[in-house]
């Protein structure tokens, strides 16, 4: 049965190698067994043939490179990865609207920052806001709820919000070539993982129906819990504290706790994923780090070096180094979305 | 398949309804499609009855209590419910053992306490710590580990270490009859996950191979995680700061922190246990709650309400109110280990 599944993709190996001495045999082997391409709308290159070639050594039992299913983790970041993340930050669209519902209910913020910016709309971008601001208003935009609520919120507003641009639900403005890739390695047996910045429970209000990942495959920033026994009833509540941040070296401490194996695929845009490729590129393991390079301003948006948000800088000079694979969003991508 | 795979739990349903009124034929139906015991280290009575007939409702499309395979969570404690922890906490014992190991780099522990009872003897069970000692021991003999190191002197450890009465690795000293359960409920299409007291990657070292339950799927107490760059060398390593002490009320934050769901199956053997079985089986949700009752002295260990150690008596007391299993391990259980 294995054998059969890699069959056509060791006859294409060695259709490379032997293509100049028996260009008609092959011919007709590739006739034959054409394989389907898991990634269509992907360019042909090297990126995408770093891609398939690493997922077809390590599901090759015959491979140097061979990885048990078992250990075939593959870690995604989210925002700017999987689904656009400008002009900004999905999970942070969120907050602001609901620091304006919940308004009413806190008079006071009219006259406290940085309440009172949002609701002036005077700033109204992440990029406006000290990380300390972005962590006060993560903390009082979650606490106090119950991860169902929180969730029940998140879903109510996902199913409303449309990107500015274009004009389609955030849940729409998801990159199919990544979709396509997601699927291809489940399809090849890898465990796949995000591993985001933005909060656990608002990416699981939407992973499984739209990445195919579950709840439980979702790694993200939270806050801590607490247990509440209410008579017969029990749930957990959030605090207003954050046990997580989940953004750089922070991404690999969760990896290890939550999942307790190192990926052999990390995959993400910005600079705060570095520290993920690197677990999964060190020294002597042989995974394969990625990172989306967002350039495509007629099709999407580009940015880069210069940005705060969604910075990719000191990525772009690791990579050559590290052996990282830049995906030009322009040119590695026949559609994006 | 599906109807098929169910079958024999249907007509298993119909015999004892309809039993008094046609013996006779319910018999010839009995003889035909026999089905095999998931549980044969169980005894018949009203405990195995009740699992498996929380199982069949749960895993039948028809039934008003069906539940879809993504939400068959089943969360098991380790210690005294998967494993014999008597005389002392096997994660305990590995302390202590480590503690002897360190001590000629510390010769101030013979000065030291809690090192220098462990280290004279005098002290040498987990009852004798407050748990304040307990986590100076838990954190100075696993922090500035790597996972991949603390594992590794974990398997070696539990190679060497036999159970002093019954003179056997600990990881042969795992209950059978749960070993079934837990095969059953897996084959039954639940996610099962270990959520422990015990150390997180200790019992990583040896749950695959011992329950055929992955590291990912096991939850346990541990310390906080580092971030290490050396070179081009990228490892985590354990701070002397704990993270997640997971009992109690801790454990039920955990499992909705990591997993994202509340558990429908749970199973424990203490009063650390209570808040994982109050969540499943609170208010308005279907779970099923279960404690292993230790109160066969000839085969293991009695013991109940006096003992600290393991100690189960507002679990008991709470039992009949929430309607949960107290599976007795000299009634129930046909074999132990």
């Amino acid at each position: 049965m294995r054998l059969g599944r890699y069959f056509p993709l060791f006859v294409m190996m060695h259709l490379i190698i032997f293509s100049l001495a028996s260009t008609v045999a092959a011919n007709e082997e590739m006739s034959k067994i054409a394989p389907e391409d898991p990634l269509p709308s992907w360019n042909k290159g090297p990126t995408k043939a770093a891609i398939t070639s690493f997922v077809a050594n390590t599901t090759n039992e015959s491979h140097p490179e061979y990885v048990a299913p078992d250990d075939r983790i593959a870690t995604f970041d989210n925002d700017g990865t999987l689904w656009c993340e400008f002009p900004d930050y999905v999970p942070f669209l969120f907050m602001l609207d609901r620091i304006k519902v919940m308004a009413p209910e806190y008079p006071e913020w009219n006259d406290t920052e940085p309440f009172s910016s949002i609701l002036s709309g005077k700033r109204y971008s992440s990029a406006n806001f000290s990380v300390n601001e972005t962590m006060l208003i993560y903390v009082t935009t979650s606490a106090n709820l119950t991860p169902e609520e929180y969730m029940s919120l998140s879903a109510e507003w996902l199913n409303k919000s449309l990107h500015p641009r274009f004009g389609k639900p955030h849940t729409e403005c998801v990159y199919k070539p990544m979709l396509e890739l997601l699927s291809y390695l489940q399809s090849e047996g890898f465990k796949v993982y995000i591993v985001t910045g933005g909060d656990e429970d608002f990416v699981r209000t939407f992973s499984d129906e739209v990445y195919g990942i579950p709840p439980e495959q979702v790694i993200g920033s939270a806050l801590r819990l607490q247990f509440v026994e209410n008579n017969r009833n029990i749930s957990v509540v959030k605090l207003p504290q954050i046990q997580v941040f989940d953004d750089g070296e922070e991404k690999v401490e969760e990896i290890v706790q939550n999942i307790g194996k190192r990926p052999i695929f990390a995959y993400g845009n910005s600079d705060g994923d570095i520290p993920m490729l690197q677990f999964a590129t060190s020294d002597n393991h042989l995974g394969i780090g990625l990172l989306n390079h967002h350039d495509d301003p007629i099709r999407e948006y580009a940015y880069d070096r210069q940005l705060a948000m969604g910075k990719l800088d000191r990525g772009l000079d690791l990579a050559e180094e590290w052996g990282w694979q830049v995906v030009s969003m322009k040119e590695d991508w026949k559609e994006i979305f």
